[in-house]
C-alpha cells in the first residue's frame, strides 16, 4: 500500500495535468451546442482509460453517450459511477478566469466541473493507474460508468440499465459526486432524501383582468395559490398534507448521538448564508432536518405583473413549483396523490387546477450493516486527519436508487468535495488536497474492499 | 338644438375623416421612440381646436406636452379633459388590420386609440364644432386640456396642475374617458375608487440555496410571503389589515335601489371573462362589490425558479406587488403604514422585508347634489334609448382627483365606451354609434349646463 500511495504522490502534477486537460472540454450537457463536446469528453475518457489497459468505448444513447470500461480480474467485482458532464458556466461575468481554462493556485483548481465531477471521478481513475504501476494490475475487477447527461435530469440512464444493465452488476457501486463532513472528516452517505416535484398551475378567467373593473368579484389564483402554499405547513413547521409521515422514522437515538458528536456547527453553517435559526420542524435539530426529516418547500412562484412598476391586473393565471424531500419508506406516488388531492380540496368555484409531474424517487438508504461499509469508512479514517463518519444527505443521487431499483446493486458514496466548492456556480473550484487525499483514499478503499 | 343635432348627423362622415387623420399618428406615451409622434398628436389637436377659432398652444411638459385651448365666453366656463396618447400595440399579430391605419367597418372603427382616448375626446370636439357651425359661437366657455401621457402615467400632469393650474381652473371638469352602463344606457359616474400601490419584498438566506442542502433549516421567503398574502383576507373575504374598513360607508339604501334597477347582469359579466360567482366579500352583490366595497389584490408575485422544468432551489427572495382599492373616506396613508406593519409583524426570524410605493390616491366622489349632474343625466337621457343611469366605478381616473385636490375643482365623468371596445388590447375599436350618439349627447348637456 506505501508504494502505491507514494506512487500517487509522485505522480501528482502529472495526475493534475491530466485533469487539467480534461477539463478544458466543455462539456456542458445541457446545451445542444455543446453536443460534440460531450462526445469529445467521453472520448477523453476512453482513452484515458485504455492506456489504464482497462477495454473501454463508447455506448451511444439518444443523447450524449455513456463510456464503459473494463480492467482486473478477482472475485470482488466494483462498479464505479463518475459522469463526465458539467452544469452551464453563466453568469460568465462572475468567473475569475475562463471556466474551461483550468487554473491552479492557492492549492485550488478552478474551472467548471473541477468539484462536479471531473475532479472527483478522476481521483478514482488516479487511484487505479497508481496500483497499475506499483502492482501491474488491480486487486479486483473495476468496471467504470461514465454518463453524460447527470446535470441535465439524465434521460438516459434508466433506459440505459434496464437494456444494457447486465455488464454493469457488480457487488457494489462507488460513486464519487458527493462531499465530505467538514475538511478534515470524510463522509460516507447512508442516506439519501428522495424528491417528488410538482407543478400546479391555477387558472381563474380566461383572461387576465383590470382590478378596478373586476376587483372584487373576479377570483384571483395568486390568492388562492398563497392559500394553498400557506396551508401546506402548520405552526410548528410540520407538513399538512395528509399521509405525509406515513413510513417516516424517529432516527434511533444512538444514529442521534453520533450525529451529535460530529459536532455539527448549524449556526455557521447557516451564518454563511445569512441565516441564524432552523427554521424547520420544532424540536429537530438542523442536522436531523435535513438528513433524516422530509420537507416541503415551493421553489418558485409567479403570477400576475412580476416587472417594474406596477400593474393592476387580476391574473387569469398563478403557479408554483413545489417540492417534498423523502426520507425513509415514504412513498413518492402517494404523497403525490395526497398532495394533488388536497389542492383540489381547496379550489373555489372558478378556479381550476392542472398540474406536472417533475418526477418522484423515494429515499434511499445504505446497508451500513454490509462488513464493505465499516472496511471502507476504516480505510478512509486512515488517510484523514478525523474519523470518516457515517452521515445522512439531504440531497437526491437518483442514480443510487436507479442501480438498486434496476440492477439490485447497492450503492456506497463516497466523495472529497468541500461546501465551499461552488459547484454549479461561478467559480467552481476543487482543492488540490481533495484531489490528492481523494485519490489516496480510493487506493486504500480499493486494498480494503478487495481483501 | 335640433340644429345642432341634424348638423352633427350631416357631417358625421367628415368628423369621422378627421378622427382617422388623428387615429393615424401612433402617439404611443410609454415607448420613447415615439416622442415625435406624441408631439405630432398634439400639434394635430392644436391645429383642429384653431379651426374651431379656438385659441390653442402647445405647453411643454419634461416628456409630452399638454395642449390647451379656449373657446367662447359666457358665465358658465366648462374644462374639457381628454388625453391624445395611446397604449403600445402589441402583440401586433393578434390585430386584424394594423393599428394606426383605420378602419370603418360593420359599424365599427377599429384603430388604437379609437376609444381611448381619441375617438372619446373627438365627441366633445365635433360637438362643439357643429355647435359654432349652426350658433356662431358656443353657449359658454370651454377651456380644452389635453394630456398626452395618461397612458405612462401622468407624470408631468400633477407638477403642471401645481405650475399652471390657474387657466384651467373652470366651474366643472368634463372627462370623456369612460364608459356607458350598457349599449342603451348613458352613465354618469359619481364616485371612484381610490389605489393604494405596494411591492413587498422579503428576503431570507443572503442568496438561492440548494433544497437538498438547506431545506429543513433554512427559511425560504415563498412561504413566508404566501403565508402574509393568504392572510389578507378571512374567510368571508373581508380584508384583515387593522383599520382597513375605517372610513367606509354602507351604500345608502336608495342608492342600492337604484343600482338594482339597472338590473345589472352579473353572471353575464362574469361569464364573458369564464367566471360564474362573485369571490369577493360574503353578503354582497357583484355590482356593490365593484362600486362601493374595497378591496385587497395581489397582482402580482414572483420568487425562485419560473421557467420551464424544475429546479430544486430554496430562494433568496420573493416578492409581491399587492393593491388596494379604496372607497369613501378611506385613508390610503393610513392604509399603507396599516398594512406595512401586519406584514412586519408577520416576519418569523431570518426574513426581512421591504417596501416599494407604487403610489396612493383616495376614493373620489362626485358632488351629484350640483344640479348640473341631474341637467346632463336628463340630457343624457334624451339621446339614448335608457335614462341616463348615476354609477359607480371601479378604477380609479386620477385626474379628477387631481382636479379636487389642486383646483378646488368638481369633475363629470360622462363617456361612450362599451365594455367589449378592447381597450389596451388587440383590436381596440370605438362604435360609430358611440362617436355619433357620443357627439349629439355633448351638444345636449352644453345645452343643459350653459342654461
Amino acid at each position: 500500500m506505501n508504494s502505491v500511495l507514494s506512487k500517487i504522490d509522485e505522480d501528482l502534477d502529472q495526475s493534475l495535468a491530466r485533469l487539467t486537460d480534461f477539463l478544458k472540454i466543455p462539456s456542458i450537457s445541457t446545451d445542444p451546442a455543446y453536443a460534440d463536446r460531450c462526445l469529445e469528453a467521453a472520448q477523453w475518457l476512453v482513452t484515458d482509460l485504455k492506456s489504464l489497459g482497462a477495454t473501454a468505448a463508447i455506448r451511444e444513447t439518444p443523447k450524449h453517450p455513456m463510456v464503459v470500461g473494463t480492467i482486473g480480474e478477482g472475485d470482488r467485482h466494483l462498479l464505479f459511477y463518475g459522469h463526465y458532464d458539467v452544469q452551464p458556466v453563466d453568469p460568465l461575468e462572475l468567473w475569475t478566469t475562463d471556466p474551461f481554462s483550468p487554473v491552479i493556485e492557492d492549492g485550488r483548481i478552478r474551472a467548471r466541473g473541477a468539484a462536479d465531477d471531473k475532479g472527483q471521478l478522476m481521483t478514482f481513475v488516479e487511484a487505479c493507474r497508481a496500483w497499475i504501476a506499483v502492482h501491474g494490475s488491480l486487486p479486483c475487477k473495476i468496471t467504470f460508468f461514465f454518463e453524460g447527461e447527470e446535470e441535465s435530469g439524465s434521460p438516459s440512464l434508466v433506459p440505459y440499465l434496464r437494456e444494457h444493465g447486465e455488464e454493469l452488476k457488480a457487488d457494489l457501486a462507488l460513486i464519487c459526486d458527493t462531499g465530505m463532513f467538514d475538511p478534515d472528516t470524510p463522509a460516507i452517505i447512508t442516506s439519501l432524501r428522495g424528491l417528488l416535484g410538482e407543478e400546479v398551475i391555477l387558472t381563474a378567467a380566461n383572461k387576465d383582468l383590470h382590478s378596478g373593473m373586476f376587483g372584487g368579484p373576479a377570483a384571483n389564483p395568486i390568492r388562492v395559490l398563497t392559500r394553498i402554499i400557506a396551508s401546506l405547513h402548520d405552526d410548528t413547521g410540520r407538513v399538512t398534507v395528509p399521509g405525509f409521515y406515513d413510513g417516516v422514522a424517529e432516527t434511533p437515538a444512538d444514529i442521534m448521538a453520533q450525529w451529535e458528536a460530529l459536532g455539527f456547527d448549524a449556526s455557521g453553517f447557516l451564518g454563511d448564508v445569512g441565516l441564524s435559526i432552523p427554521a424547520g420542524e420544532q424540536g429537530r435539530s438542523a442536522l436531523e432536518m435535513i438528513w433524516a426529516r422530509p420537507t416541503c418547500e415551493a421553489n418558485g412562484i409567479t403570477g400576475g405583473y412580476t416587472g417594474d412598476g406596477f400593474k393592476t391586473v387580476l391574473p387569469s393565471k398563478a403557479s408554483a413549483k413545489i417540492s417534498f424531500r423523502l426520507v425513509h419508506q415514504q412513498d413518492p406516488l402517494k404523497i403525490r396523490e395526497s398532495f394533488r388531492q388536497m389542492v383540489r380540496d381547496a379550489l373555489p368555484a372558478d378556479v381550476s387546477g392542472e398540474f406536472k409531474d417533475h418526477g418522484a424517487s423515494p429515499a434511499s438508504t445504505m446497508p451500513t450493516d454490509d462488513p464493505a461499509f465499516e472496511a471502507a469508512r476504516l480505510a478512509l479514517s486512515d488517510e484523514w486527519p478525523r474519523p470518516a463518519a457515517f452521515v445522512g444527505a439531504g440531497g437526491s443521487i437518483p442514480v443510487a436508487g436507479y442501480f438498486k431499483d434496476i440492477l439490485g446493486m447497492n450503492s456506497m458514496l463516497i466523495g472529497f468535495g468541500q461546501d465551499n466548492d461552488q459547484i454549479h456556480s461561478p467559480d467552481e473550484k476543487y482543492d488540490v488536497r481533495s484531489f490528492h487525499k481523494g485519490t489516496r483514499s480510493w487506493a486504500r478503499i480499493l486494498e480494503a474492499l478487495s481483501a
